[in-house]
């Protein structure tokens, strides 16, 4: 199962409009009309930007890998009327980046919709598999040690002070869930869908997708035409990721609705997470870190400084 | 997959005594060959019963049904020195009531060990497939109120002041799981492998195979010729609770110890329950109870008391 669209028996009806439906949320007890899942799509999306207070006069930068959680986000953003622009990191890495970047292409240009690539090689001075062949720890967390900086820098570079995410209720779910197996409490607090930022250098973030599954973000792209990046990252292979999302998908199906109660029951009894100031800069980049070296520099083992960053 | 045991190549040896090895404990990092694995097991067991400070001076009374896991308990303890008496509450299900009477005389008999078998029938005046007829709740969970109450009546009765679970690491994970998933943090504080008694007529309660998996169990069962009650009981179907125990061996295969990690970790971090007395007795059949009414007679419905209890 990749998407929602169902079979449905002749007279049934869309929960909403009444209309022969093409769609079945398990999760919410409704079958919808594709246009009604629209609506439901939107309004979820909506419902979390109002959350977050962004208003659609204010220019929304989106982080975009070509996949399908990020043009579904950049898609509904727009839609909704909001002025945007993407923004995406290439890791250089074979037949895999290129296709991303041709996801976005053929996503972004029919739609006239504005995009800055920039390249881990240009920024960093080295690919991706470059990296990995100097280091013994796993892909997926230095993949994200690196992007995570390198968004921080190039939306402040980019002349905004926030950033839209594409993580999905999947995620989020999966990696409260990760934390909760793993009794990592000291995670919990910086797990919410709107992160404010904590320093000049550091931009805001916010995941206007957190109300929705994967699936129906399937759903959503190929009810709009989206075509996601269809290679897989080799590097992501084994991720444990994947299995607390796979753990939740498995309670999900026995127990429709588990997911969404899981991460939401979570988040209405916590406070948002407050500002917290890192308090220092990196000695050898100077970027904005808690420690004397940034990740990025321990990682790239920079012995002198500051490197061509 | 329904036990530890594997092929090895020539040559491999047991971890501990270096003999070849028959089984492979993946949790752990070791293989074993069968007389290490017994000891290995032999030693967690032990290990509970020192922490539950339960000599082998004491008589510890057994709570079997039948099946793998309080079979298992209730060799080992044997094994370990203990005095033990079996306690079995048989419920009247067709083919699956007699199926595990006969599995606990098949292994009692030849072992000596006495055993008192109770039924639902005598002591409440009904079998659960005829109190099912008579309400919508899950059978599961009826079935767990109606257990619990008659092991604290008849543990009292037979003259003991504790009684021996049979749960194991994977009932105690997957409840955990279930609690956390759910946010029912109201019941984390009772879930504890030890829980004393908080009233006289309230036996207390010990699970000696906390530290056990599902699989180690069976395992044990079958170099022991344990043969558990095959047949499964037909109400137990969509048990929610085997849900978060699949979800568990999913994380398990794909991460070897999570299981164990994710019991361990919360038990230790937390204090042990402290004794709290119920505030009162059942109006109707004079059992110790938190309301007026207890479960039980709120289950079957009792209008005037006290029955034939």
């Amino acid at each position: 199962m990749n998407d929602f669209f169902a079979q449905f028996p002749a007279g049934a009806k869309c929960t909403r409009c009444k209309q022969p439906p093409d769609i079945r949320l398990r999760s919410h007890h409704v079958i919808y009309c594709s246009s009604c899942f629209l609506h439901y799509f939107h309004t979820a999306v909506k419902r979390a930007m109002r959350k977050f207070g962004i208003t659609p006069e204010q220019p929304v930068l989106v982080a975009v890998s070509g996949g399908k959680d990020s043009l579904a986000l950049w898609a509904a953003l727009h839609e909704l009327g909001y002025h945007t622009r993407g923004l995406h990191i290439s890791l250089g890495i074979d037949g895999f980046s290129d296709a991303s970047i041709g996801s976005i292409r053929r996503f972004a240009e029919p739609r006239q919709l504005p995009w800055a690539n920039y390249s881990l090689k240009e920024v960093l001075g080295c690919t991706l598999p470059e990296i990995r062949r100097r280091t013994r720890r796993k892909m997926c967390s230095v993949c994200g040690t690196l992007k995570r900086q390198l968004i921080n820098r190039l939306t402040i570079q980019e002349g905004f002070s926030a950033i839209a995410m594409g993580h999905n209720l999947d995620d989020e779910a999966g990696r409260l869930l990760g934390n909760m197996v793993r009794h990592r409490s000291e995670y919990f607090e910086r797990q919410y869908p709107y992160l404010p930022s904590t320093h000049p250098r550091l931009p805001s973030k916010f995941k206007p997708l957190y109300r929705l599954e994967a699936l129906e973000i399937l759903t959503y792209c190929k009810l709009n035409r989206i075509e996601p990046v269809a290679a897989r990252c080799e590097f992501a292979r084994g991720a444990t990721s994947h299995s607390f999302k796979q753990a939740l998908d498995l309670l999900e199906e026995a127990m429709p609705g588990t997911k969404r109660d899981f991460l939401y029951t979570y988040l209405e009894n916590r406070q948002p997470p407050q500002p917290e100031s890192p308090y220092g800069t990196c000695r050898f980049c100077g970027e904005p870190c808690y420690a004397d070296v940034c990740s990025v520099c321990n990682l790239l083992d920079r012995q002198a400084g500051p490197p061509n960053l």
